[in-house]
């Protein structure tokens, strides 16, 4: 979350101080020194504190693990306070300027941007594994359309799973990498397959000719008499999965790992990161943006809604993040992304009027001081929208794009010495010490005896 | 994990001691309390501990969350020091002797036994929800048969939120429960469907005059001449159902909480749960069990094994466990169950094997000095074997039983008024400040201009 200097365990540190929390248990009186390493204490250390010998010791409580750092990651930097997002120490804006999803995608998983070579050889690599089995297509089919697609895509990628058993072999490095590929490849076949039997028409096969956005579109829209060639609009949505690729340990990750770290194969632990995502509150957002545009009506409306979120009725949808307290650096990418796909397909009302809600939010002291600040799903919704998304594949299309992060995520994880299975502990306040009636039979057994 | 006598915050313990941890931090001089409750500190309080006024806090690094509390629970209590596992405060032997999985499942879910009338009216109700949309015989018939089971059953379980969209109104207490409740009951219908598939016959449907045991057993094996309806084999599937229903907040269990923070409906959270399990780290132990004893090959070769261990080659399966210090409760109920079991269906050399490697251990001060006893995975595994079940449907079954303690954990942090969207923090040790060079543009655009 922010950077740190001081890296070492209980050393000295510049001015002379030692990097440690020197620490009296008021209940005993014991005093225990905790050491202080790259801005962390070890929750374990915790342990030593003790009211007798045979007590436990004390634990960390922390619902939601808002101030436990999980592990070491080398993947997504992210400085909150001043907006900064980086890559592998690439920053977002310049990715998004000058990269490719599946640049960006190379840049995750490995680490280093590619050679021209070895991005001509990754884009080869990427297509040739688009195509998903054909029992798909009766796959997608058992499912009634009124099904939301997020439900479709999280079943969709799980069920790889059964088509490629040699994936359970995740110790061996080229086994973890191969199908990680695959995902990151066969996800956005998935999520177009899912669309498609939405709206009931037949899937569309990859196109081995065409890049990863256009591939989409083209799945997605083939047949359908929409402008999704334009390069623009590929370009548009190019851009909202580099921006959506990765964002260090968030739910979805988090769930990816947590996963993982039972040694389950990458398209169960995929499958979980699309079932976190597909819960409104990490992937709904931009789906909540459009819904409080719609409900304002129109700008003359918009003062009188600011009013009533100031009042404390209603919320500012797309405003403010867990991690951000200032603009999201992903934000303004966005705003002007939906300028040049408004230029392409017309204006939108929604546009002038998230527009309007950002000018006079931006000037509204309640809302500075709160740092509120628009995020990445205040524009991302409407160009959805405009390139013809129906909203409940908006948390789709971030789980295309976000597959290459939670693989970047699984491969490290999967050789990081520090990795343990995540068990978390619990307060348990519940019943203690009752007692069945020593006549208490369970009424239905069918005829077995109980004991 | 342990009980916990003081649950005030920072008030003075009985011998007027404060519950605090008074906290130096010698980078800086400054003191501050933590305040201790339930035998915890806050992470979050750690944030108090700044080296200047712009710095982000200290914060707890806890790798697999080992010493954090991630949420208050009531529903399974465990005592790894004294070997106590109980639900709802009753204990595990108990339940085993005069309780069924059904009426384990309703303590489960709604923390108190069932009077006769309730429990009737349950059993129909959960047997009225054990059918599953007919088109899930075709879905089965898309995954090739070499598939492993369990990733057929992450797959199905999650491919059940397609059919009931309502599901995401997870904010409903009804619609909660209505979902959940079908999980416990149609879980066990696709875990025979992914068997029968795995051995290529048309799926069984549920019988509504069954038990959930019997029924388990009668919809994997009908027609396969197997001895699947002797009450002795039915109780014993029952009562491991009920040994593995619940076990506090384990990696599976883990899993749907991450999972359902972010508000994802009840399918796609215990598909995230089935993907943990299906982790050999978790759901895989007592298959590992059998690899053992069947690599061992003979009693003759068990004293040279156990030396072996000792010396530090290979593993002694089926011992040890992260939360038991002691004889895990559970195995000496398995131990008595698979004698039952075995008195029907003839003697198995691997369960003297078994026997015998467990004398040897509990007797050798090497293992008992590492509190390495018996656990659950030691015996299970011969009994699934002698029910007829292939290893792959170890951890299937597992899930079976674990989804009604899933389901308990789903409602209880539904309603957890402490409840945050699980968002670890990390500790990132990567590059920082790269930049791409300013000529740089991806090779492969598609004709879009990038920017």
């Amino acid at each position: 979350m922010h950077e740190q200097t001081d890296t070492s365990s209980s050393q000295p540190s510049h001015d002379g101080h030692a990097n440690v929390l020197a620490v009296r248990d008021r209940r005993t009186g014991e005093t225990h020194d905790l050491p202080i390493a790259e801005g962390a204490i070890r929750a374990l250390d915790l342990r030593a504190f003790k009211t007798d010998p045979d007590d436990f010791g004390l634990m960390a409580f922390d619902p939601g693990f808002t101030n436990t750092a999980a592990c070491h990651s080398a993947i997504t930097y992210i400085d909150g306070e001043r907006g900064i997002l980086e890559y592998r120490g690439y920053p977002i804006q310049q990715l998004a300027q000058q990269s490719t999803f599946e640049e960006t995608a190379y840049l995750l998983i490995n680490g280093e941007l590619p050679s021209s070579g070895e991005l001509r050889e990754w884009n080869e690599d990427l297509r040739g594994r688009m195509d998903v089995p054909d029992s798909f297509e009766d796959f997608f089919r058992t499912f009634p359309p009124e099904a939301h697609p997020m439900t479709m895509l999280q079943a969709a990628v799980g069920a790889l799973g059964p088509h490629y058993p040699d994936a359970a072999n995740v110790t061996d490095e080229a086994v973890r990498r191969e199908h990680c590929l695959n995902l990151v490849a066969k996800t956005p076949t998935l999520a177009a397959m899912a669309y498609r039997r939405k709206i009931g028409a037949d899937p569309v096969r990859p196109d081995r000719h065409l890049g990863f956005a256009a591939n989409v579109l083209r799945m997605m829209f083939q047949g359908q008499n929409r402008n999704c060639e334009h390069p623009v609009l590929v370009r548009a949505l190019d851009i909202l999965f580099i921006l959506h690729a990765d964002h260090e340990q968030n739910c979805s990750t988090n769930a990816v790992r947590g996963v993982a770290s039972a040694q389950a194969d990458p398209y169960a632990s995929m499958s979980a990161g699309v079932a976190a995502l597909s819960g409104p509150l990490h992937g709904g957002a931009n789906e909540a943006v459009l819904r409080m545009l719609r409900e304002i009506g129109s700008q003359q409306r918009i003062p009188a809604f600011v009013d009533e979120v100031k009042a404390g009725h209603g919320r500012l949808m797309g405003f403010g993040h867990r991690v951000y307290k200032t603009y999201d650096p992903r934000a303004e990418i966005i705003k002007e992304t939906a300028d040049r796909v408004f230029a392409v397909t017309g204006t939108n009302p929604l546009l002038d009027m998230a527009i309007e809600l950002e000018q006079i939010a931006l000037g509204d002291q309640y809302f500075v001081k709160r740092r509120l600040y628009p995020n990445v799903d205040f524009y991302s919704g409407l160009i959805y929208e405009s390139l013809g998304l129906p909203v409940g594949m908006f948390p789709v299309m971030f789980a295309v794009a976000r597959t290459s992060g939670w693989v970047a995520h699984f491969l490290e994880q999967a050789v990081d010495p520090e990795r343990k299975i995540a068990r978390p502990l619990q307060i348990y306040v519940g019943e203690r010490d009752r007692s069945l009636d020593p006549s208490h039979q369970a009424a239905q057994l069918e005829g077995a005896p109980l004991g």
